[in-house]
């Protein structure tokens, strides 16, 4: 959507023949731009209350940058995720203010600082070798908005330590569990709280643990109702689920 | 948790000695009674705001009519899924005031009459074949509480369908996505909205669909982000995860 | 091997022509005697400390009289598993003595009343329809001559129910858990207790449980070490570990 | 099949001894020629309509120049497919007129210029990601004598995109839609057009897709009837899969 | 879209106020009605060439006469895949006309007497167990106004008898192949014609055939290109892939 | 657990506040140090009888180091499993007294010198490439205080060899059997020995082995009664099996 | 291939028109006879030097009457396969001479009497239950003019069983090896003879044999150098893999 | 076994106390000589008519020298399978006459020169890619005294390149085919020929090849009887079937 059209609908808006409502709906429907290797959508987080993700595997350095430098351009908030430390090293020096997370190997360049924040989002984690997974979540989450509590390596072969933290537990909006081996640890969550929690399966483990899909069908099996999944790894989708969720309360509220 | 030891709690709660999140808390975690081969838990309800629901396979109509019996008696809310429809009839004369729903294969007796609902679900499913496991969600979510929309037959080969409801998609506070065979709805659906999407895809399909899992994998592949997974089938599990958000939105409110 | 092969042998101990330790050896690895369609080892019980089991699937009443019939006759204790209530009739009129047990689907007749029992184990499930498994596990080890506790329905959605019954988990000498759906119990209990712990998935569930698969696979991932599985609904198998190991203990004590 | 024996069988046709259908028929069905590791076969363009094709992986430099140099010497069109650029730069130094695209990892030496073009093939592809596979199919095509046109990043969690750009849908031949992740964008193109539609899972995504596992079944079971699929990352396939209709159309025209 | 919408469409093309092209396209994307339970489509056949196709499985008898009565009293054509003969027995006496196949398991009620026929399809089949998926295809698009060859049971095993045929591949415009097993036929036929191929594969065989997975998975790798494959049994879905190719070539001739 | 917390325990239990059964029961259940990456758990092997194991993979050096030094600081035993050679050089210039073995990929610091040791474990393997799996399991048996033998290259291809060495399979109280391939071993050794047997499949092998896989299905489908299995190359699992199992004996003993 | 044509063939080899090894190869190439829903090949024991065998399942007892009646009517043996019992009472009525085994589901009508036999085949299979599997090869063999031993029930945990049996082995050609659950008994045999030896999987067990997976699995992981493997239950291919290679024996013999 | 009891069993057959059959017997079971590392078996060409094969994948140079040393100073023939071209020059300059083939990646080492040769294997593959596998099973071979004969790059979509050489087909005593992507060819071979085929699949191939298995399922399920299977990419196993066929052959010649 060039500026010559954004002009025209807010003209139209003032002149009271675009309502506000329509004019928004016509916002969310429409703008995407062309960079010939992928189509920037500038608005998405009018659309869907989320800055623009890029998935960084399978792109070069400069594509990357590209993408990311256009969005910033914008305005936009950006979040790069699975970034390699090196790669963001060279992807710092061109976009100034970008920063990274070498446990969850994210960058990213925040220009929301939201108060009172989108809500209360607790990420927890089994073992050690989760955090990147639980990270690329918590950090994903921050840079929507949300506040972020971490209660990590907290697995179920040593359950006391989980019941120890329930104040932590308690106090969540929403709860994103992080866990790779057997996956067990949203069930035992989701058995002792009652609010919304998502799973994430982590790809951590060997042998029959498959990439991950010991605990994906674990966690797609829980016998704890109403406990959803994402895909393995997926730090970032579970994140925005959560924030999807947020924004319903930040309505509510 | 026998009635003596209620009382004892609930008289330490008026005398002062206990306060009442301390009640709220111990009342959370502690009370269940044996039947024997399953222990009931009377007090799901308000420890996750969600009835007891039996899962009718594998249970002989003697045992559903024990534990649903035992849940009516206390005065709770029943749901009973995957309920053949000849069990109904039989379980029934046992059970007054059981409804019974064909196209869900769910029984029912509902205490709660909630004003204003808990929130509005609606339930979007992609062909006529997916509608047990949708009503199946939606009528769980009814029994919460919570005021359902339907929106059913609208699969991806025929995308208008889909486009032309969307009034409907924006006003509900979650939407539960159900669909067989490639498991593409929740994606466009998830990409149109803001709100939180749960994807349940369903074994309906031949072939290569394996029982649900070509939906399953689908979901989770999901290019929409922020959408969620249930397991195949459960749309049981698909309308306890919006009850769980839905009662966020409802202390948020 | 026949009597008089029998007496032979036994004979030749006396003489002192073959030690004692001798004819124990020849007799663990030598007799098996020809039905025609199943070699019967009368001696496996001298061999491995356990009777002969008949996996009644695949067999027919007949056979299944043949074979538990002859093994009576020679006075060993006869377990038959996976058998349906109506065979468990027809043969119970053709073999005096034998009982059976709904709820485990299996048969018995145990010639051995052991004092003092070869060692205690606790068979524990995660659901109600977890049970037909344990029950095969905890009779089986019954007719073995283990004094067998058992503990049911106590899932990690509903984690509080474990933890109130520490006192049996710690005075079992082996532990069998058995778990359908996701199969996270015997990590928790592998994480409580120093015991051995034996794991046993169950076919318990539906969608992407896949026939116990999500079960077996969390069980073998299990984050708490040393917890060891068997085979999908093998209650039978870990009854047989739990015996193997209990036998070391009786020489040990 | 030599030049020797190619003047033999055109004379005979010309004394009358060999009917013109006998000569196409022979032709069709004889001539390869043996290169020691490869049997190179000049003739397919005449057997099947397209020109060899040379899969890169698991061959030397030096075989993929022994084999595409002699086609190239014999006239034919070469098509080298999955070719990194780094062996693309060697080998264009050793076969003259050689052209390489990045982007579709292809090189190709095209002596046709077909006029009018085959038919007009549209490559359409759902994510930045999936351009590889896409651009394989496109130059495939066109070495083959299509036109083509390209329509990339419009996948569904953006269905809007798709629906902008229906003229290119309505006005091609025949539709190739690549993607990965769900593997929703055939079903949903499919549902809105009416000529052929060839799909290609590629190995795009992460963790549950399974190396293109999950778009492969879902587009195995699409609702959108009469869309085919070939194997994941298979652009080649797909483009002569196009050819051999192309050709029919041209027949038929 | 109920009768009076289609007349004032139709009188306003005939106005001049829409022109044929727009009035095409609105009546493609929009006319479906809703029966409760399933929104039938009347013009699909307008909108992709296609009768209304009803798949049995999963669908009650009532429901079947319901959808495929009104198909009919809306004059269109009728094709019900996988319908049990017992069923096809009842249904018949509540819609006239309608004839069944018991080798392919469909019913139909065929409208159009297309001259001439859309196009030449040749089914081919494997072995003998494969007839029903191949009827499937073959009456389908007879259905669909195709002249359709068969050729049945010429396996790899015996590949003289396809060698001996190949008048009949040469003739048709577009193949379908259909084979269990090891599922090597399309590979053997793709070789040999350069026509369009579509593979179905079948779920037959044992074993490590896993339902038609061995099939599936060989037709997806063969080494013809340009091969192109439906989901296991999908007889119908070849059909109609073969029918968006043959409309297409009658638009081309 | 700090200092102080653990002094006022003991006092208590001096002053008799305590029983010392409470404190033993304390101290199992409750302490734990946080590292921020990792809770390092200094009472496990009261708890459960074992050292800490530390998993090197996915570790950095520096981390191994960290949760290492901090255990050997502590007194406690420490295992390092999967550690590469290099690392281990490292690594041990950091921390004295760690020794590493090539064959097991294993580094250990052994404080226990335990007199007699806690049974006696034998290690079967059956390949010479299963010997790295082998020896994982035999120094983490070691470390914990047992009396390990070792019997490699005993496949079954060559059954003699396992046969000729029955007095080593006899004295054993506890046998684990490492096998890749076909995974056959541990059910010949099953049937040939009446003592507890742990399994554990290997990832040697190559096509269909599928990562060991192959090995592990034979095992969890073993015809002798009483296996039990671990993941895939899980040495170090099965000797916290055996070491379980010996606790038990040594407190029968 | 009708009379007439056999007549006119042998008379040109008669005259000398044509050669002996040149009849036998027009013979062995061509024969076959469409019967409409199969194509009977009569000269498959020419060709192959087998006699044809119907797969009875999917079949109707009119179309196997009707193959089996036309087979048996030309002279031909004929061996049906995996025939329930009351199939074949129905059956033995229209064919006579028609023999059953109930063991190994095979119906059977032998017109060669082989003298000497073709060689000697040993058929070893595990357990009772792999014996119908096993019984259908024997049978299949003995059709074919083979001289079968059998030596049942001698499984690998029971590995004594077969060793007593070394005369059995040693003097067999060829031996076919059935095995269920973990499929080690090829292995054994492989490594003890040096025969060939065919291994048959079968589809016995539970849980994570997944239908006979496992024992296909460790197969085809064999260490024993030189087993080669047939499909899951699929004596009858097995018994024709010896039949061939007997076949090559009596050549050379 | 150590040259003291080689003689002394000779001397024993010598003086009659041992016949010769008892002391080939006593030959075939026992020998084998400890490394260490691996338990070398010198007499396996006595008991299996096989040289010893040395698998080099996850061995260290200096391990491959070990064990082929011994073997190669004891007379033995060697053969070394998937040994990279790097390690085979290295090698090469500690074991004098070893040769190998870059093509099959196999050295070997050939004391036998047999004449006549043991028989004649034919070894057929598929593609180009497929040769790396073929030349293992043909060095192999012709390592153990068969005449080898190849036919590389008939793969089915160009089924006359086979069909034009069925001369090599008949003259063969065993054919050996190799065949990756679809694994066809075994079928149509099987189909062709009378004399036993021994099916090969490869890793050839990609995205639902799925590193063989597609290949492999094929010829598991292959509609041409008696064709057997081996391992993916185990052309070693190929040739050992072969071989042991071929014994027998010679032993009835």
């Amino acid at each position: 959507m060039d500026v010559q059209r954004l002009k025209s609908l807010l003209e139209a808006v003032r002149q009271g023949e675009v309502t506000v409502e329509g004019a928004v709906e016509r916002l969310r429907r429409l703008p995407f731009e062309d960079l010939g290797f992928a189509k920037v959508d500038h608005h998405r987080g009018l659309r869907q209350g989320t800055p623009e993700v890029v998935f960084a595997p399978g792109k070069t350095r400069a594509q990357i940058v590209a993408i990311a430098g256009r969005l910033a351009a914008a305005g936009e908030a950006v979040v790069i995720t699975r970034l390699a430390a090196a790669d963001a090293v060279a992807i710092r020096r061109r976009i100034r203010g970008l920063r990274y997370s070498d446990a969850g190997r994210v960058a990213w360049l925040s220009r929301r600082r939201r108060e009172p924040p989108l809500g209360r989002l607790l990420v927890v984690s089994a073992g050690t070798s989760d955090i990147p997974v639980a990270e690329e979540a918590a950090i994903t989450a921050e840079c929507a908005g949300c506040a972020v509590d971490r209660l990590f390596d907290v697995g179920v072969s040593g359950i006391h330590r989980l019941l120890e933290n329930h104040e932590q537990l308690d106090r969540a909006h929403v709860i994103v569990v992080v866990a790779g081996m057997e996956g067990a640890l949203p069930s035992v969550v989701g058995g002792l709280v009652s609010q919304p929690v998502i799973a994430v399966p982590t790809s951590i483990g060997y042998g029959a643990s498959f990439g991950g899909l010991a605990a994906l069908l674990a966690m797609l099996n829980t016998c704890a109702a109403g406990v959803t999944v994402v895909n393995i790894d997926n730090g970032f989708g579970a994140a925005m689920a959560a924030v999807r969720l947020l924004h319903q309360l930040g309505r509510a509220g």
